[in-house]
């Protein structure tokens, strides 16, 4: 497979994240990234490839607001603007519009802008924020277009992660949606019906509301319950699309403390449903947080179990797109990702 | 005056609150209640009195719903049995429900329900918040009933303040919307018309959130704009209300730096809507940080000003509830507010 990794991704490196009414430090490091690459060193799954530039702007509005991605260009630059000392400092959002607030309004004041595109207070926004988000959204794009040329699979090994990424929202650590990117551009080079798989513990809220309208692109998702789990607000069993969307948004919540054979089960459902749709390719939000070590998730794969999801998902036969998502167990991270990888490369 | 103050108002007193993407001390101190005490030893303007005890359950029900509550009056044992630790900190929100998330389904998870019933990371709660709340609602609801039986002004002398707090959710330091249910005590004590003028430097958006859609509560606020001032996704000057409310909601907003002349022609437009709606009683939150001291806003009132304030507001000649809203420069806020009781009362 082609394998496109982010050569900014360490310009995004968070210090600090809201956590439970306290500053800790993020979980989302750079070092994870690093882990994968070095596996990939020892185990070569394909050709490891830079993209060449950021992605061209109407790319990425194909799934993002233009408000939005002009607010994120010009944030870090805002931020210090507002006082050269915060420089020093990521960038917190501290305020946001919830039910009955407008969002049509976009506010002069940066602080509020910041909780205008945003869902928490987890996700700090630094200077090399944009400039990595964009290369990471380079490297989905990348991929998606090497299968459109007939590359069998492709792997966006990137960071800052993407799926909590919405039309006009950062949260849970993500700015772009590096699935939904890859999944419009399979769309757009002509591809009729694409499937988006989301493996990550967490429910893949922001690709959730990007195409929760549309009947082109099943978006289906295997998560904790959104009852306890983050992202918490979206992720329910009853969340099937909406509009010409109707029917075409699968939620398979499972409790904290899911095991192996009860996820596979999950994931059988998932594929299931990916071939009922009748996709004609695939993209594969793939996070590793399921792992038994994950320290801030709640399922109980081992890192064997990821060859098994591999070959899994392998026997859908699919074009597929995959993008790097969550996965904290940091030193195991790169095995678990190349496992998931060995046999979904296999066919 | 009847003056009912917060004998538990100490038992809220946060530490720290987000701002600008770091914890800072909060602004909102219990000495801020103590000063105004304090001038009013000095200068007595009527019966300092404390409430017997917590309002009843289905007073508060009028404005605020059940879920909510029942959130608030359980949260900080909540957040105790997530880790015994947390009773040494404060609770701090950190996930929101945004556009597009749900606010139907009440997670399990506590930061989730954080979430789901605040709108910023500047209000925490700690283990006197509900308590200190309660007998802040029982002394607006003290001094409703004290006009309904023909005083003819009460003062709420309370905190934390509530006109931030909407129907369901808590931000800005508030938690029980003091002056909303001192409306709407006055309109279940068979008053046909209330009006609520809000004169805080911010926005009333909670207050404009309970009353929305009702034709028989006016809310005006007079405050700085949105688009630069906090808590900017509400405010604007083309909210007018809708449903039944439409024509019901006034928004007088102003920029940053606005003086005195400036913001008294709009306090002049907000008595003449209040006389225009034929209100019958009204309520003013009395917000204090329209003061060139405070440290978080940008109007530019001085303290004698505050006499004229109470005096024109005088001019309406209406039974009036007042509460005790925002005002950050703690050591003035004592003689600008009980300058702007004094001519207030005269009449
Ligand atoms: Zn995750
Ligand atoms: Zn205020």
């Amino acid at each position: 497979m082609k394998i496109f990794h982010n050569p900014l991704h360490a310009q995004h490196a968070g210090r600090q994240e809201m956590y439970r009414g306290r500053l800790v430090p993020c979980h989302e490091v750079p070092d994870r990234l690093d882990h994968v690459l070095n596996e990939l060193q020892r185990r070569p799954m394909g050709d490891l490839l830079t993209p060449n530039a950021a992605p061209e702007r109407s790319r990425l509005e194909r799934v993002h607001s233009a408000r939005y991605l002009d607010f994120l260009a010009s944030a870090w630059d805002q931020w210090v603007a507002v006082d050269p000392a915060n420089a020093a400092l990521d960038a917190l959002p501290s305020v946001w519009p919830v039910r009955g607030f407008r969002a049509d309004v976009e506010p002069e004041n940066f602080a509020a802008r910041m909780g205008l595109y945003s869902f928490d207070a987890g996700t700090p926004l630094m200077a090399g924020t944009w400039a990595a988000a964009q290369m990471g959204a380079a490297c989905a794009l990348a991929a998606a277009d090497a299968v459109l040329v007939g590359e069998r699979r492709a792997f966006a090994l990137t960071r800052p992660p993407g799926h909590h990424a919405g039309p006009d929202f950062f949260g849970g650590y993500c700015f772009l949606n590096n699935a939904a990117l890859a999944a419009q551009a399979l769309r757009d080079g002509g591809i009729e019906r694409v499937a988006v798989l989301d493996v990550d513990y967490h429910h893949g809220n922001g690709t959730q509301s990007i195409f929760y309208e549309r009947a082109d692109v099943l978006t289906v998702s295997i998560h904790g319950d959104p009852r306890t789990e983050y992202p918490f607000f979206l992720g329910h069993a009853d969340e099937l699309g909406a509009g010409d969307g109707a029917g075409f948004n699968l939620n398979l919540p499972l409790p904290r403390g899911t095991d192996w054979p009860t996820w596979r089960a999950a994931l059988h459902t998932a594929l299931d449903a990916v071939r009922g749709f009748g996709a004609q390719a695939l993209v594969l939000a793939a996070g590793l947080d399921t792992f038994e070590g994950d320290p801030i998730s709640g399922f109980h794969l081992r890192s064997a179990d990821y060859l098994q999801v591999g070959a899994d998902i392998a026997a859908l036969d699919l074009p597929t797109v995959i993008t790097f998502e969550g996965g904290y167990a940091v030193a195991e991270v790169g095995v678990n990702a190349v496992n998931l990888l060995q046999d979904l490369d296999a066919t």
